[in-house]
């Protein structure tokens, strides 16, 4: 394994936007029990399958809707108009389908590294399946009609999520940005609420649906995540061997020292110290291997998982000091396995 | 052992000025061969003494002067006056004598923890010897001569150096030098620049030289020392108990976490971040018994030791990481010592 590389390619998702034939987009219904006819024909499709169970958006609670979002399973969007709306979600929440959404359906994958073909698979027999039940608005010429144009045609969006941090300590992150742009792939930051991504974290993504095959969405979206995967090894290694070197290796070093000795961390320290000492351990200063392990350590510290990872429910000062000695023995214990090898 | 009051009582330091009969201040010296004269009378006295050594500060390498002034065994104003001046120290540096500072003499004991009386008694029987050969400046009436009126009398400044956190996180330092200036005695930040005292460091020193007793002002600055440390203590357990108990645990822990992971540390970083490891240790944070010790580790690593504790002369770059390599493995050793017993 090119320890160089690792951590690059954080999970992949694949997004199909779909709409039943004869029925007023999400935004245009009636009233609630036409929403409800809805939520009832979808789910009937997949009610067969056990693994799936269903979520009126009406009556989870408020932690478990925060949760859902956190972890990107429903949309915010999908709580604002709750009385309407639901969610179909498998166990281990790799397949979640939105309804009543912006579109009637959002079938959605999410699967680790970079998956494109996989997820995309899943998804489709799920879409197979609840295709059989429903008829899908679709056209001859344009494909799947959507609520918005921009979904237009394979309704297909196809993401993967990147971890960046040589790039962006480098500075090319705006112009691999504005490259990626001109070939209508779309870069997000994920964690952050300003213009740069925390955590090194960006999620690329095709914005074109229309007048191009699935394969051709994926293709692209797969060939641009290895280039600036290769890309970002080129900066891994400059970073090694620049001026800065023992600078960044002094910023991921104290990363670790902070992380696993703090008495108390909140999410946004512990995402960004986090992907410094992911950087450490790809760079060769932190005797860690298992950088993918950290990400899911975040995950489960993010404020919308630390109570079921608790098992109760904590005060603001409570999750902070659980944070800082969950997150602190677990990176620690990572570190020690290596060094005991 | 009492813990919470570790680390309290740093280091004892006494001071005697004294000149010689007949001979001008050494702001009023005809020439240079006077002053080598004065040398010559003073060093004669000692020199049967193996342990001591005469240094002539015009022959010394600037590093040697630097090291000298860094740990204050000789004052930055001595060298300024090279051609002039010269030092007498003993092999473990505990007593200096400076030659044609601003006193013909200034005969200086310091020794670790508070023991005032030891280090009169130490110095006091250097004064003699010298006495024995030269014929002192004295007054019936005043006491000791000296070039300044402040010193005057018994020429004894008793200074001791206190490590006060838990006073200074919550904010009593100012009232206490207002209250120990109103009693004549002055308190110093010992490395800081600015107001605030670096590494929470206090010199506490005498300002009244005349008019009392030797006796007098050792038994104020010790009476005042121990007090000040009660007082210190009783912070400490406040800190304990109190509101941002949180916060000054994470502070110290975060502090051993990046001294004993960073990659470079400077010596202004270093001070600052011990001060918040010996915090922990004392308020039972952090494993570490020998708080002392680290003192030793700070003074090794400050720029005008580190190049001995190294064996060559190192690069600005090369000390940082030579500092956070020391500073973090020796600190981390005491800790981990702790953990095993």
């Amino acid at each position: 394994m090119n320890k160089i590389s690792d951590g690059t390619l954080v999970s992949t998702r694949i997004r199909l936007a779909r709409n039943i034939e004869g029925m007023p987009f999400p935004g245009h219904l009636k009233d609630e029990k036409q929403a409800k006819e809805i939520i009832r024909l979808v789910s009937s499709g997949l009610n067969r399958l056990d693994d799936f169970k269903l979520y009126y958006m009406d009556s989870i609670s408020e932690w478990d809707a925060e949760s859902l979002v956190g972890n990107h399973l429903i949309s915010p969007n999908l709580i604002a108009k709750k009385r309407m709306s639901a969610a179909l979600i498998n166990e281990d929440s790799s397949l979640s389908v939105m309804i009543n959404e912006e579109d009637h359906l959002r079938e959605q994958c999410i699967v680790k590294g970079l998956q494109l073909r996989r997820a995309y698979d899943k998804i489709s027999e799920i879409d197979s399946k609840i295709g059989k039940k429903i008829k899908f608005s679709y056209d001859e010429q344009l494909g799947y009609l959507t609520a918005c144009p921009t979904n237009l045609g394979t309704g297909l969006r196809a993401s993967v999520m990147l971890y960046l941090p040589a790039m962006t300590i480098n500075g090319l992150m705006r112009e691999v940005i504005r490259l990626l742009s001109k070939q209508g792939l779309t870069v997000r930051g994920v964690y952050g609420e300003g213009s740069e991504a925390e955590g090194y974290m960006y999620q690329i993504s095709n914005e074109v649906t229309l007048g191009v095959t699935e394969e051709d969405i994926i293709d692209q979206v797969d060939k641009t995540a290895r280039k600036i995967t290769e890309l970002e090894c080129t900066e891994r290694r400059n970073l090694i061997n620049g001026v800065n070197s023992l600078a960044v290796k002094d910023k991921c070093k104290r990363a670790y020292g902070v992380v696993t000795n703090c008495a108390r961390l909140t999410s946004g320290e512990l995402v960004s110290l986090a992907a410094d000492i992911k950087l450490g351990a790809c760079l060769g200063y932190i005797n860690i291997d298992d950088v993918y392990y950290i990400d899911d350590i975040v995950t489960k510290m993010q404020p919308y998982n630390i109570n079921k990872a608790a098992g109760k429910n904590l005060s603001a000062e409570e999750r902070d000091i659980y944070r800082a000695d969950y997150a602190g023995s677990h990176i620690k214990a990572l570190c020690d396995r290596e060094n005991s090898n």
